[in-house]
């Protein structure tokens, strides 16, 4: 290969393939119930303030604050209860005397004319008056003018940001657009993932291997990573190792989809092919030819007039590792996130010394306990061909790139995986 | 009430409730490659070693360790290379003569007459023989037997262990299956969650509300998190504050359900009929009155003949925090699963003190900023009728039961939320 062999450190190969890519530009309107996980593709703004009414935050009686001041447990505020406020209505009671109080329940309305709410607890009834549902009641706490009250617009007002474009959805983000009747909503078209598999050695999964031959899994391993991150993979199948194929196959697949996952064997060879389709594809091309990381060094970046490409490596855990460090954040970029999600990770006690390297962002799968003192972790060192490595661990501890190991009893990073 | 009104702190709630759960016998069965997130209603056993045959772990030659013993740069050992093994063939080359090798590629098989891989960087072609094909090579490090060599079964051996029953399924899991052949399996039936909101107060998402009323969004913010847990959410509208409608609608969606959730108001009265409804419905009925948590202390759990029930607080915040905590690992039971996976949580370092109460869990909405250093996180205290106070936040920094507090500067326990 004539090509100059350029290895970068994930972080920095990350932002060059973030940068090649064009989010999508087609949106949905989608009911916003439904949008769990999917990307907004337009800000939303407040159509009203929210509440649209002063609320209680608990049961008790609405006043005037200044009708409580200097109210103790020795000289009790005495208050005229004038009615009650039902759930769901408007507070109605007209202000008729200095001293009065409505019962109010937790979440009711405040009338106009009150800006306070006693809890029940600070109250006690101490006459019953003629009027039907009238009391006298003594207050023994004042209370300052706000408080146990939600103000209007206390949660957002009225034109405030919603959501900013690019929010993926969480429930709480629903939750927050319905409070406004906020029902449907523009969201980003979900990414077509195309996933290849290449490789005179794989066979799909349903097909019983001949000596030599392995079942495809990185289709699935990957397609499941891609449905996560909101894509919709689409598997092309298995492309035996012949550029020519492999040119026709990776040209209809990333025509038909908006990113394209090519796992190849990790011989040289099948890797030079790799590097050969991605080239012969458009431009620009081939941006990177490694990332400086233990599992899957030799992963191939590039990207199509906006379109990630990635080369994984073939090994089973080497592809997962990759495709989570470098093609989620491709999808959720392609959705106009700005960025993905944190990656879910717990800190915790390692048990025995992991090795590594200067210069190199390792990921070891390691098991978790979790223990009364918090969680300990047990890296399990397995060649990165065996999957189960990956199936029998809880997740990756994350070795940095700057440093050459770490030693047990160390407190590192495990990524959940 | 006469009831005594029961407190537990957050583990025990959860561990009573998840006491009486029955977990969910009905199996399906699904196309494996379609089961991410599902659970495994069997064990899953290895009908071969993985792999069935010896690989190469890298692009070089096999050959038998014996024969490079000794070889240094001064000193190399000397090789016929006899053959090539193509990819997903069988290494069918015969043994002749000591001293012989073949060239393999990475993920290729070994000759059965072959021990170890020696790596191509460790050798030179020296020269060219008449016979198309073969080449002698100098090997200048001495390869110990299984060097650079997948053994059979070295993934898993034949009968082992896939996967436990009771297993939440992760990409990783999928293709392990896969790598079997195992192209479908038996997983629990999603478990059907009835989520049925109460408040004279509450009108649905579409409709303008009227001073004093709000919208539904629980029944939406916790359909979410059922959805995340594999469960099917169902939502049965919104029930007045009326007993007898409460009792009609509880008892319907408890016997078309697999577990139960009330989003009561959260005034007293409002609580007290939700008790009421609980109670009502069979045995054992209500399990506890409270958790020892804020937000969330007023949440009522309860069990009907194995199926959990949750009676959660009106307020937002409170219903999500306290779904999320007893909601969530009930969903996981029911499919079978002996644990939730552990929640994503992000270790950071707290910009500003947070004030608790020792023998109460706190869970306050915090904002995540990463740094060089790592992640530092700032509490946003806000009313927890406040659902934005969780949209505009990243998670919850969790204030342990036995603390007053956490000082600014402390490394805290934030989770992902």
């Amino acid at each position: 290969m004539a090509e100059f062999f350029n290895v970068l450190p994930p972080d920095d190969a990350r932002e060059l393939l973030l940068r090649h890519i064009r989010p999508i530009d087609e949106i949905e309107r989608v009911a916003t119930a439904d949008a769990l996980g999917r990307v907004t593709a337009e800000a939303l703004f407040a159509p009203h303030a929210l509440p649209t009414f002063r609320r209680s935050t608990m049961d008790g009686y609405a006043l005037r604050a200044a009708d409580s001041h200097g109210a103790t447990d020795s000289l009790p505020a005495l208050l005229r209860v004038v009615g009650e406020v039902a759930m769901g209505r408007a507070a109605d009671v007209p202000f008729r005397q200095p001293g009065q109080a409505v019962i109010v329940h937790t979440g009711g309305m405040l009338p106009d004319w009150a800006d306070a709410v006693a809890p029940v607890e600070h109250t006690q009834i101490v006459a019953t008056v003629a009027e039907p549902g009238e009391n006298e009641i003594e207050l023994y706490r004042a209370c300052a003018a706000g408080q146990n009250v939600i103000q209007i617009g206390e949660d957002v007002a009225q034109n405030g940001e919603v959501l900013p474009q690019g929010t993926p959805l969480r429930p709480q983000d629903i939750g927050g657009l319905l409070a406004f009747g906020i029902t449907a909503i523009a969201v980003t078209r979900r990414p077509r993932i195309a996933i290849l598999a290449t490789g005179d050695e794989v066979v799909p999964p349903e097909a019983t291997p001949e000596p030599g031959q392995i079942r495809d899994i990185n289709s699935y391993t990957i397609g499941g990573l891609c449905r996560r991150a909101g894509g919709l993979p689409q598997s092309w199948g298995i492309i035996a190792d012949d550029l020519p194929a492999l040119l026709a196959a990776t040209g209809a697949a990333l025509a038909q989809s908006d990113m394209l996952v090519i796992t190849a064997g990790s011989s040289v060879s099948a890797r030079d092919m790799t590097v050969q389709a991605i080239a012969a594809l458009g431009r620009p091309g081939v941006l990177l030819h490694g990332v400086a990381t233990r599992p899957g060094k030799p992963t191939i970046l590039g990207a199509i007039d906006g379109k990630p490409v990635l080369g994984l490596p073939g090994n089973p855990v080497s592809a997962m590792v990759q495709f989570d460090m470098l093609g989620v954040p491709a999808i959720y970029r392609l959705q106009g996130a700005t960025s993905r999600p944190p990656r879910s990770r717990i800190w915790a006690t390692l048990t025995q010394n992991v090795p590594s390297e200067s210069g190199r962002e390792d990921y070891v799968p390691a098991r978790l306990t979790e223990t009364a003192a918090g969680y300990t972790t047990t890296p399990v060192f397995g060649k990165s061909n065996l999957i189960f490595t990956l199936v029998q661990t809880d997740g990756l501890i994350k070795v940095p790139l700057n440093k050459g190991g770490l030693l047990a009893g160390e407190t590192v990073e495990v990524i959940l995986f």
